[in-house]
């Protein structure tokens, strides 16, 4: 299996420093360039003293022509400025998996509306690979450009989708409730983001207007064959990384635990990164620094509903680790590679 | 107004400090005795050292005859404590309040399936009065045993109470999810509670098995007059103080934001202690240290949901200031004396 | 005794804020006028939802004709700015607490070296009263002009001057080691102050060049008449509010700890803001929220050294509560007014 | 290179999972057993849930014979018991890395004194080699008993030992302060440990009475060759995870930023885990998970004084991570394998 060469583009962002840390312990890749736009010209360990006498890079400007020679390239811009570099990416033939929420969604009216503004290639829309593994390993594998999943979509579908697909729960009437660290609002100046406006508080926020409802919603309802249409609230909590998902969904008939744990298994029993907690609830600390989504589920016979618990790390298993996953799949090396 | 004279049983644990906290700077109240365990003996400037030079007491063993020497005791010890030594109280004529779960529920059977003990004194079940003052203040002034609530019941509770009683959401299929801060566990040496497994992460627990649940169930569907079993998932998360609340209902109508707002206005329009928030959501920072609740609410057309967020600060309006705010009523004084 | 009418300018930043929260529970003080900045037209609690229902103001701008209405005027502006309009708000009369550091050297030529900038109103310096109440409490008192301490040095000088001043350890070759919670760098937009970068770390800076060095020097030497400039190093760790200093001191002598009390017992004896905690070390949980500095020192007898160790919080004796404090002497009301 | 078998007695404290956490990833290292009390019989991702499908072990009660049968084995047991079960593993042949307090001071009054207790097995003191790899490298590399370093002594010994054996500081008149993460305290049920007493504070604690003073003194001291006794004042901080060490000494002569570094780089310049980040100042967040201490220093010429900054994770190369480096020696493997 030879090596690789791959470039990341917004590499000085939270996703992308994580990308960093784990290319470069992988024995099939060489990272060939960071892009960055402000801090070109900083070294890597300027800006993240940790990589110092571990990856002695620096960040570059980023242009078309260096970025197209590497086999593979990983954008991880914040969303809205994927859209007008992937399409030349594309053109030249390099593969990108895209990190942001340029090319997930299928439909260019719902990306105006959750995003805000117009959709700058809708033709590379409908070509695009939603990299979620678990859903689209075979697609991901032929895929030229990936769209990584957003981070709640991630703790939520994995959960839901074998539920939905077989009947198991009502496709009416689910509830998501998620929780999120802060490094999820990425790495910026931010009076709200700021330690003591985030420490010992929580809140809610963007209710019914987060940009990943319709994500989860088409992803769901496109794998399960069945309209899916959650409700969705996101909160933010005073932790760094990871994501607490809590699921309320109301059972199609009746079940036991053992039946739903059968199903899951089914579904996810060979998967590497899917681990079940049932009948402990997960624990986001349990996740951090790793790619496993850890899936506990219980039953709520008086409701008739179930409930169920993931936790991921929202910048591995919600960004960076999921997407060197999705790399592994299209470069033909263990999918693990890297990982564990 | 004279002075009352008032003791507190088990005033070392969080509960306890808080009522002394506040209780000191009480313009109507005299602290007589503060009675501990464990904690008998020493000063409480040297439990809680920020006490020294604002209030000069010790601990000292619970006996009966000293306590009922108050006009008022103010009951903070774990649930199972109080039963066996209310009545004595109750006998000798002193006014109880109870901060913990003894007689929060009428049916001894539901205390003996979710405390897991037999209810030492169910004689006193039936006249306990529930002190939440916005459902019960006339019951509260009369009472002599009054029921402090339980902290998630009071995040829950008071949200829902007038959109059930009112028949604005259908009383089936509603989820509450609450995110407690970690002195909701109270003041106690576990490995659970220490710092390094709290910080960081995040986990649900007791499921479809917490104490709260028929708390919460038997007092909506009383103060409504509809049976009403609402799904509860508390989950602990890395703060000190405050309570999320997260409610989930169906709406039973087409409302909007503005007839929600006049519901609620109706009921709570001219409570002292209930903030609404709509259209921001409530945080809890705005609430840590007061005896407010702040309430926030969305519709989610998409579902016909009705999403209702709750703040408080679980020692305060979830426990000591709720139990000041009872004092008031029982006593006679403003109602928000000491508390503002 | 008569009510004063204040204001603050710079009243939506973190000072500000705890100005607010402090006046507005002052028996003594109306507040006039809050001006702010980017903030102006937006309500208190807009910018502050824990005001809702308790203070009922909105952000005006500043202009020097309202500010000089008050009789008192708080001036809570990042330093460089007051030194622009003080001699405007003197110039009619009005009194004025100043919170930044515009006011608190003596020498024009410090203040450029350490604050990058020349002095504006070079000839208020010489008038400026430094507002530590347990040094100047009869300067302050007749003064028109007060600048209100740093938060460090409240923390460094107040345990020092009666050691120097007394001749208890060697003005030379002191140490001052400070831990800082995130609120003290104000309430600003910046990736550094982000909670992601915050959290879970430490680290010191400025070190040598932070602009408390000249005020702990020279207030300390003018005040116990000894050159004194100790080494200081300021370290940011992951609390929202508190300093934690220790200091470490070469003793002149043999003494005991009884002589080391009985020596701060003459100096602050009867005052009403320090406490002393040893043995035990001070905490910072016991002064959040509170005026109080708590004071511990523990012999070092192997290096005949001094320990000392002392706690605020940064927002009220370290700046709010110490202003309330210096108002509450300039006016003549009881100097623990609306702070305990 | 063989792989070698190890066991690790006290595996189910922090020290002991850590151990876990590195050696699973460790190429030449078969983990054999796993010793514990209390857990005996317990799956390991039962305690700690993350090793859940990455490293399937049980806990093991302990006996001598299992133990011994190991290659190698790490005692990680609290202070005070490893000293009655090593002597029978070096009987055996065994080879051991002890991470307690045990084996660290030769002097077995010293132990009675900041132990409280007596030392059972004083007749291995001398033979056991202080385990910190960049001053005893050769000796480990043969030793049968290394004694691995307390992670206060690691922050604190590794600055500063080339400046004192060069002469560049003052060996009397050092004083350190040390800022130290909670989990550096041990799995333990405690009031003191628990989130709410440790949030949102700052305590210091045993001054002049901690067990690392000895250790400090006694390294410094013979490593250097000259006498060493500094002031040593730990503080406990809320994060998980890192000590940060502040070193105050005064300078023997006059030297420039570059001389110091120069002297550092004749010391440390190979070395694999050692990094130096002057002008910046070190931050824990850049160490944490990793083996490396970070290292900076500022010249503070008013008081002739250098500061020294260093930064370790307490459970890495303060424990866990340099017993491995020290295996790594003594069983010559690569010294940084696993361990990067």
């Amino acid at each position: 299996m030879s090596a690789v060469s791959v470039s990341i583009v917004g590499a000085s962002g939270y996703s992308g420093a994580e990308l960093v840390r784990i290319l470069a312990r992988h024995p099939n890749v060489t990272i060939q360039t960071l892009f960055a736009n402000t801090s070109a010209g900083k070294r890597l360990d300027d800006v993240y003293p940790w990589f110092r006498g571990l990856v002695d890079k620096s960040f570059e400007p980023f242009t078309i022509e260096a970025a197209s020679q590497s086999d593979l390239v990983f954008v991880a811009l914040p969303s809205g400025e994927a859209m007008s570099i992937v399409p030349d990416l594309l053109a030249r033939g390099t593969r990108v998996i895209d990190l942001g929420g340029d090319f997930r969604l299928k439909d260019p009216s719902l990306y105006a509306r959750y995003y805000s503004q117009t959709h700058a290639s809708p033709q590379h829309l409908a070509g695009a690979v939603y990299g979620l593994p678990e859903l689209n390993r075979k697609s991901i594998a032929g895929a030229q450009l990936v769209a990584n999943p957003g981070c709640y979509p991630t703790g939520a579908i994995l959960p839901l989708y074998p539920l939905v697909k077989d009947g198991a729960v009502n496709p009416a009437g689910i509830t998501i409730s998620s929780l999120s660290g802060v490094s999820g609002a990425g790495r910026k100046a931010s009076v709200d983001l700021s330690f003591v406006e985030v420490n010992e508080t929580v809140k809610a926020y963007r209710i019914g207007t987060h940009q990943h409802i319709p994500e989860i919603q088409t992803v769901l309802s496109h794998s399960s064959g069945k309209p899916v249409a959650p409700t969705f609230v996101p909160h933010l909590i005073p932790i760094t990384r990871g994501i607490y998902t809590s699921i309320f969904a109301n059972l199609a008939s009746d079940y036991s635990v053992a039946d739903i744990q059968k199903m899951y298994d089914r579904y996810y029993g060979s998967e590497p990164f899917v681990r079940f907690t049932t009948p402990s609830a997960p624990e986001i600390r349990n996740v951090v620094y790793s790619n496993f989504i850890d899936i506990g589920f219980h039953l709520y016979p008086e409701n008739n509903q179930l409930i169920i618990l993931s936790t991921i790390d929202n910048l591995v298993k919600g960004a960076a680790g999921q997407a060197v996953q999705n790399m592994n799949i299209m470069c033909g090396f263990q999918e693990t590679e890297g990982l564990k």
